[in-house]
């Protein structure tokens, strides 16, 4: 609590489980706890981190803002000597996107990943010390999911041992990597290796962009920032540019050499790296996807859940007050499950995690069995945790109703900032279309007797999944874990079966492939659906302490499951898996898990343990004081700043006194 | 087209239908269509409506431009002496929320619905003549769908003949009226009529709020603007206000007198027009907000199929130019059943323009009987079409990859200035629960002999279609509108028919109702489908001139139906209509669809007939010049006025020279 009456209290009070012990589950470990909020504090603190005022600025104060922010934030961290942890989250608490992200997200991990000993010697310690700024440069105007047919080139000039790094084409212009535009330095450029004549694809480079004099542009190359993206703030804090190279020199040790190298005759070596550990850079990255996903959902409906036990309208009886909108059921039915699958996606998460370490310790061991699923699974959780988060937060936002629509709600930041998710490290559709891929392979060497492994093991049952009719006969059945995980799997296997049957009649597979594409997009949905449910059951097997903590839990577990067989019940019911009539049943379970959830939705949503300034909310503040808020916030509109408009002498009052004739406008 | 190479020739080349015949179908009629034309040209040739720079101003600059434009479109308006309908075409092509929406789109609307003979002739000339500004302030701080729970006060002072206009609380502020905030002279007020101690519930009251000398806000009012709203420009133009009276007082014939009467004693009179009128109003203004629906959703598909078009991506053989978007199942499976809503909006919305006439001309008759049914199909219809444009047009952005996430693809402007359709004039899942309730008391008095009528007709036939079942056999059938329409009538009647016998269970009715109400919205989004559905397929039992015109919309109906039996499988399943094994015909019927739409989907959209200017849009050009626009455009933006950001010296150099300790920052 921030100070003052907590208009929330009565809401507090209701609930029946220990929320601390909650905030510790959700965190991860009482450190990570304790951690997370001490940065958090310390951000909240500081008048620089502010943030209530992004809306309102220009592109170039908000740009010139985030600057002062972004290298304040590095000051401070070295000032209180802060560790990587602490860093990384004092910089998540900053809740701008800035040029650092990149620099520590992308361009760093990019030499530690793909660089030689000497490279990451080299570069390294300047990119830690931040004498160079570096960002990611693959994404093409012309080409993005498809990385592959990158246009760039870096051909190998023997006579100078150097590359030539040019930009063919106008299709082939960098385009949308974020600190390009305006901050980065230095970056790991994406280009087609050429040596002789040869094109032996994409490979990454070191390139210096940027005098570290007086941080022009070097010789050959130009740089923009590709202009305004969607939202208020959002977005708009990072300069996304636009490269081009005309024949740039770099000295060959500068193309990143761990995989394959370029000798000084200009020939294509391969070292004994196996090419594979990329894999790993992907499951890793995808892994930070799927926990900022639960992040995103979180707070977003942590403010509608607060607005709406804040909100009344309607059902005033005699005079008394009217109805807490939460207590409808319309919006418990879209609101709950959207607190549920924060939680789901918190859990998958963290079991992500441990998959990275996993797979990680595998390929150490040149074991690249587990490779395949791993990789399809992490597309897949990328794919279906950001569509959802997406699309729960812009629903978020309409459960606040028109106050929703201010940016003061935060919501509009929040969906604008979020919704790119979507798009980078693999556009949604075209991940669930691998996923497919991987879960039709695994269908296909069935006959082989291969067996599946991993979160695609039930896939080895497919006989007796096939048989399955699910035996609920009232509504309580559906509670039970048993019952809901192999509804989940025969939905899932025989979504993948159908397909696989439907391939099989066209004599070119990827004609088939691409026919049914819909259909297959479809099964990895049902597949990627029940990796989050089998998940979340797997983590309330495992002890959980806290007065009522985990009954919560297996609440919102049985929410999160049954909202999605009723959003999908034509795929329950068309594979025969379950009858109408327990289709039925489960909607009525799910209302009455409503009623339980009810009194502990505010708990649940402090659970997660956010400040107000993290939140950026006047619906969501912890207090509940939202109509002050609302009102005080009004005012600083820079609109505000006289009653009078600018514009009213040469517009409005011509126009009242009826001189516009005359007017030159 | 407008110049230059059009890279969309050998897609327009391939269309199979007379794309001049489909626009004037589009438009309604010629005389439309040529006035259309007229207005957008004169609005895209006038530098003064340039649009481009919107995104990147701050709000003061955003919003002394909108005043500019509005004004000078009125300017434009009377020096070439407009009608009303091209007047207001040209508004709508200016594309530019304003203060003049409000003033002409409620103000003066309210004034003549609610306004006696006197009143009327006293205030309408000036509005008309825009000597006053006016706008329309109803929602408060604390109140927006509940009108009944609205607090600020009109008390009677029958010792001056004056109400008293009072704001009681901080929830009663007036909040969110358009043009309020900065530019409105006047407005009508909906306060709580008090005379002699008494509440007799909402009026209309007219009040000047500014001084017509200085543009001050009079004694006793507060105003201001209620801050940033979601979206870069989108209704960041508006200045949405906030407004607080102390006791302010008005004559007492400056309230809207024509359904009741306060007499000089302070005694209320009902007078003898019937309260009913209101609702005519009520669905003259949803039927324009379908209409508008039909035209954002046209908008967001027409930017991204010509960009499907254009865009290639993966399917490279022998290095041949890779695949077009459009041409990936995926794709067509989410953006054709887009341009087929587009369509069925616009038939819709046109068959609501002929319900309006129907229902005032039995106002005029005063027959009341077909009101309630007209009310509730009005509501559901806003409410359906409205959801859908805003998720379509989020959806069509996310179709556009990355690129969409740019300002200059239109498309975020366009969804931000979209969204708050779903919540003003009706929250649309209040409004849901409102056809609800129609359907449930339609129901329950068909054992009283009462015969449905208008868009429940149908219900009358319940008992024959609970036997109902789909004898589809083979996929085609489903191209047979009768069949489509009997099925979405079957499954319509269900849903409510269960519900109402759910409902029954309940000893008292309305907690039954609330209870209940997740499912009674669900009933209710199945029965506005269907009316979308059957009013498509009467539009195409009438005589549609032209080449193939017929056909491509045959076509677009069976893709909207079956796209809807598709992604609502589980009602049709689990009500029993139809089998999975028709299911599955349905989806396989959907894919040759989408096979013959494929060579039609740019002229589809170029039937639509919009200007450059009006779509907004580099990615949605009519010539599908994408990437040199797309690389044009993002050297306007503000940060690239300098190659060095400002903030260089300050803050990035200090950090790359390592002197951060000592920096001030």
């Amino acid at each position: 609590m921030e100070g003052g009456v907590d208009h929330l209290a009565p809401e507090r009070n209701k609930s029946e489980f220990d929320v601390d012990a909650m905030k510790i589950v959700w965190a991860g470990s009482s450190h990570v706890l304790q951690v997370s909020e001490r940065m958090a504090r310390l951000v909240a603190s500081d008048p620089v981190f502010r943030k209530d005022n992004r809306p309102m600025l220009g592109r170039k104060e908000l740009f010139k803002n985030t600057l002062r922010k972004a290298t304040y934030a590095w000051k401070r961290i070295i000032e209180l000597r802060l560790n990587e942890e602490e860093a990384s989250m004092l910089r998540s608490f900053v809740d701008e996107p800035a040029f650092t992200d990149l620099h520590w997200g992308m361009f760093v991990p990019a030499i530690k990943g793909q660089g030689t000993e000497d490279q990451q010697q080299k570069w390294l310690p300047l990119a830690q010390k931040m004498q160079i700024i570096g960002c990611y440069a693959q994404t093409e105007l012309g080409h993005g999911s498809n990385v592959q047919g990158l246009e760039t080139t870096a051909t190998f000039d023997p006579k100078t041992d150097e590359f030539v790094i040019h930009s063919p084409t106008l299709t082939s212009s960098k385009w949308w990597p974020g600190g390009l535009g305006k901050v980065s330095t230095h970056a790991v450029v994406y280009a087609r290796l050429i040596t002789d004549g040869q094109d032996h694809g994409v490979n990454g480079f070191i390139v210096q962009l940027r005098s570290l004099d007086d941080h022009l542009p070097l010789p050959g190359i130009t740089i923009g920032d590709i202009g305004m993206k969607f939202g208020n703030g959002a977005y708009n804090t990072m300069d996304n540019g636009v490269l081009r190279f005309d024949n740039v020199r770099i000295p060959r040790d500068q193309m990143l050499m761990r995989v394959s190298q370029v000798t000084r005759e200009g020939k294509l070596v391969q070292s004994k790296v196996p090419r594979q550990l990329v894999y790993g850079t992907m499951v890793y990255v995808r892994q930070t996807i799927v926990a900022d996903a639960s992040v995103a959902m979180s707070r977003a409906v942590c403010i509608a859940t607060r607005y709406s036990a804040v909100r009344r309208q309607f059902g005033s009886h005699n005079g008394g007050p009217e109805t807490q909108v939460i207590d409808y059921k319309t919006q418990q039915a879209r609101l709950f499950p959207l607190i549920a699958s924060a939680y789901a996606f918190r859990f998958v998460g963290e079991w992500l995690k441990w998959l990275y370490m996993d797979v990680m310790q595998r390929l150490q061991a040149s074991d690249f069995s587990t490779l395949p699923e791993a990789h399809a699974c992490t597309a897949g959780l990328k794919s279906l945790t950001t569509s959802a988060t997406a699309d729960g937060i812009e629903e978020c936002r309409k459960l606040c109703g028109g106050h929703g629509y201010l940016c003061s709600s935060g919501l509009p930041e929040l969906f604008a900032v979020y919704v790119p998710t979507c798009t980078y490290e693999g556009d949604n559709v075209v991940l669930q279309l691998q996923v497919a891929r991987h879960l039709m392979k695994t269908i296909s060497q069935l006959g082989s007797g291969k067996k599946p492994i991993g979160t695609t093991a039930y896939i080895g049952r497919l006989e007796q999944l096939m048989q399955y009719r699910s035996d609920v006969q009232k509504a309580e059945d559906w509670l039970k874990p048993d019952v809901v995980l192999v509804a989940f799997e025969a939905r899932a296997a025989r979504k993948s079966a159908a397909v696989a049957q439907n391939l099989s009649k066209f004599s070119n597979p990827e004609e088939g492939f691409q026919e049914l594409s819909a259909d297959l997009a479809e099964a990895a949905v049902a597949h990627c659906q029940l990796i989050v449910v089998s998940k979340f059951i797997e983590k309330l097997q495992k002890d959980i302490p806290g007065k009522g903590v985990k009954q919560q839990l297996e609440r919102l577990c049985s929410i999160y499951a049954l909202f999605l067989l009723h959003k999908h019940l034509g795929d329950f019911l068309s594979t025969g898996c379950i009858t109408p009539k327990q289709g039925n049943l489960a909607n009525e379970q799910l209302r009455s898990l409503y009623s339980q959830v009810r009194p502990n939705a505010i708990a649940l949503v402090d659970a997660f343990n956010y400040t107000d300034h993290y939140l950026g909310s006047v619906l969501g503040r912890y207090d509940g004081n939202v109509y002050q808020m609302l009102y005080d916030e009004a005012w600083k509109d820079p609109l505000n700043d006289s009653v009078v408009p600018d514009g009213y002498q040469e517009h409005i009052r011509p126009m009242l006194k009826q001189q516009l004739r005359n007017a030159r406008l």
